[in-house]
């Protein structure tokens, strides 16, 4: 039934190395790595000097190769492959997000056109297979929602910040001695990863391709523990969610901390966990739960998008057919805490509905309502002086 | 790409008419209900006369019929319907656990050799699509456990009990009331329904066929209140679990209540939500939780199997060539607390290694190992005067 696959690999980290060896132990997958292209020829290598090469064209133009795997981190040298790739038909298996996310609509349209499967599990929460589930699914769902905790470096200084009671310098400090952040942490904690994954998952939701500067995106990085006290007063959590939706005729998305409560699902995701939440008509609540990156759920969903392919998978990508004409817009207001030094950003923010005002000496918050549209121009990621989180 | 489906449809309950009315609304599957074949003439129905049949035959002979979705109560029947479809090579979708845990093998077997498919996603924690996620997504990964609450009746009792400080005859009277279950709950309440499910999961991960009765199961109709106090003051919430996985070089699974700490994930799965938790080599723990029952969640889960189907899709029971070689074994003790009144009862399931033992005029418990074998043998579920929970 299934074929026997022979692999060109782009990268040799803890992912491409993983894949290797497990695809030499498991008996299910009818698949081997073939030729491997990496960067650096003087690095030792484990494994035997024929499998490396250093020209991508060994790889790109070998037609006895049927699958590229590509696991490199730089977002254009990935997009030139993967594109390259799928128009010499070669079927194509990435985890890269950016690359993903920057490119997707020119990526769909080069399966479409040259009729390759282009498959990417792993760039989405890792280990949880969401785009086979909302692509296989719920095709015939009428999902309304999707919502996510899609980061877990964010989501391990979150808990750290909350349980712990640590600073967000110090739990960002412990999160990268243990290799759960990067030395640069900025695409994680100013939330430019999960505005990624949200973009991927809002194509396979809702069939609509949005760039990602038309996404909002605020991160964790200014939370102060005048924001962590306010939570813990209030028995929250402070999470931060991706999340998309149908408001009226229209499709929404962006990404920002939010209170949780407890007994709402994402309350109990910890550490380097992540977590994704369906609203569908038929279904009801749908939620799931996994590891979001390290080298073994990565790898682990990398295996299967090959093991798919050695049984003809493909995204049908349903939903940009069904659901085509439903416009998104950053035209709707969310209900938000902010928490600033100076009274000026709630003139810019056009913040309106406002609910609750305290001043002190220390701290200054309104509770209240901006627009989406009105979040972005301010470009709040850029501030220093201001947090916000979506409040009920 | 999709072929277009012609139904013949066996029960019209709350699932059979949402699944008519969904399949007349959605764009997504190109199917439709043909012919419906139910038990009472003089019924009033819904929809039009010509639909209805009252000789199953009409549906089984017809080959303008592709599909046979089989939703009637009955599993006896249920059977007998599903097997000459197969034999007929018409594809089948059931949710129907108690048939197909009864039969399981057979119907495989007759999966293979009239070479069609039988798909029953619905019949395993409604809307949780884990059997398509052990089929699909695991089938390379090194699974070591699938534990899961799988009856939605049971753990709305339990979070009444727990929450609410109800007796369990008062929960399940409001639980009665509700429709959440039925007016005779044995099935559920001596969780046989949750070892059905079990049953079919251990298939699909595992790769074996284990008869019913060779699979303990223990209920909550003997909860009391000195349970749920211990249970309280502890810190734990009592869940009904069910669990498979391999210990040593065998398969070992049973259904029991379960104590449950907070931050465990099947903590807060409350009322009649089903949560499955797998554990892989790869992907590490993986949590899925959504509606298990309902006409809404089963309705979804069966139009998924017939959008499946749509697609050529079947199950490929991989497990069963991977992994034929572990033994199922009920050689194995768990670690439990056990309250009785008579001590007879203690020597008659060789508890061992106790650890804990207490008494007062009211209550008497233990906590010690006891083999599963020996579990099986006392019949406990016929018992009044025991109750007894996984601990730690």
């Amino acid at each position: 039934m299934s074929k026997n696959l022979k692999i060109g690999l782009f990268g040799f980290g803890v992912v491409g190395q993983g894949l290797y060896e497990v695809l030499h132990k498991t008996k299910g997958i009818n698949a081997e790595v073939a030729k491997i292209c990496v960067k650096h020829k003087d690095k030792p290598r484990p494994i035997d000097a024929h499998y490396f090469t250093y020209d991508k064209h060994e790889i790109l133009n070998d037609n006895s190769l049927d699958v590229v795997v590509e696991l490199i981190d730089n977002a254009n040298e990935a997009f030139e492959i993967v594109s390259e790739a799928l128009k010499k038909g070669k079927a194509v298996v990435s985890a890269n997000k950016k690359m993903i996310a920057e490119h997707l609509q020119e990526l769909y349209e080069l399966q479409q056109k040259h009729n390759v499967p282009f498959l990417y599990e792993a760039s989405v929460c890792g280990s949880i297979p969401i785009i086979r589930n909302l692509e296989e699914y719920y095709d015939n769902d009428l999902l309304a929602s999707v919502e996510g905790i899609c980061n877990g470096t964010t989501n391990y200084i979150l808990t750290k910040t909350s349980e712990d009671g640590l600073s967000y310098e110090q739990a960002l400090k412990q999160a990268q001695e243990l290799g759960f952040a990067e030395s640069n942490p900025t695409l994680d904690v100013k939330a430019f990863d999960p505005k990624f994954k949200l973009l991927i998952l809002l194509n396979h939701t809702f069939g609509l391709f949005v760039k990602p500067d038309d996404i909002f995106n605020f991160g964790i990085q200014n939370l102060s523990l005048a924001d962590s006290t306010y939570a813990k007063e209030k028995g929250y959590k402070i999470k931060l969610i991706a999340h998309t939706y149908k408001a009226g005729n229209k499709v929404v998305a962006y990404v920002v901390p939010k209170f949780i409560k407890p007994h709402d699902l994402f309350y109990d995701v910890r550490n380097e966990f992540n977590a994704v939440q369906l609203g569908a008509a038929f279904s009801d609540k749908q939620f799931f739960l996994g590891k979001g990156a390290g080298s073994f759920p990565t790898g682990s969903a990398v295996l299967s998008d090959i093991a798919a392919l050695s049984y003809n998978y493909r995204y049908e990508y349903k939903k940009i057919k069904q659901n085509g004409e439903l416009p998104f817009s950053n035209d709707h207001a969310l209900n938000l805490y902010i928490r600033y030094s100076n009274e000026a950003i709630l003139d810019e923010l056009q913040v309106h509905d406002i609910t609750q005002r305290y001043w002190s000496p220390d701290t200054k918050y309104v509770i209240g309502k901006v627009k989406l549209s009105s979040l972005i121009k301010a470009r709040l990621n850029d501030r220093v002086d201001v947090f916000i989180a979506k409040a009920e």
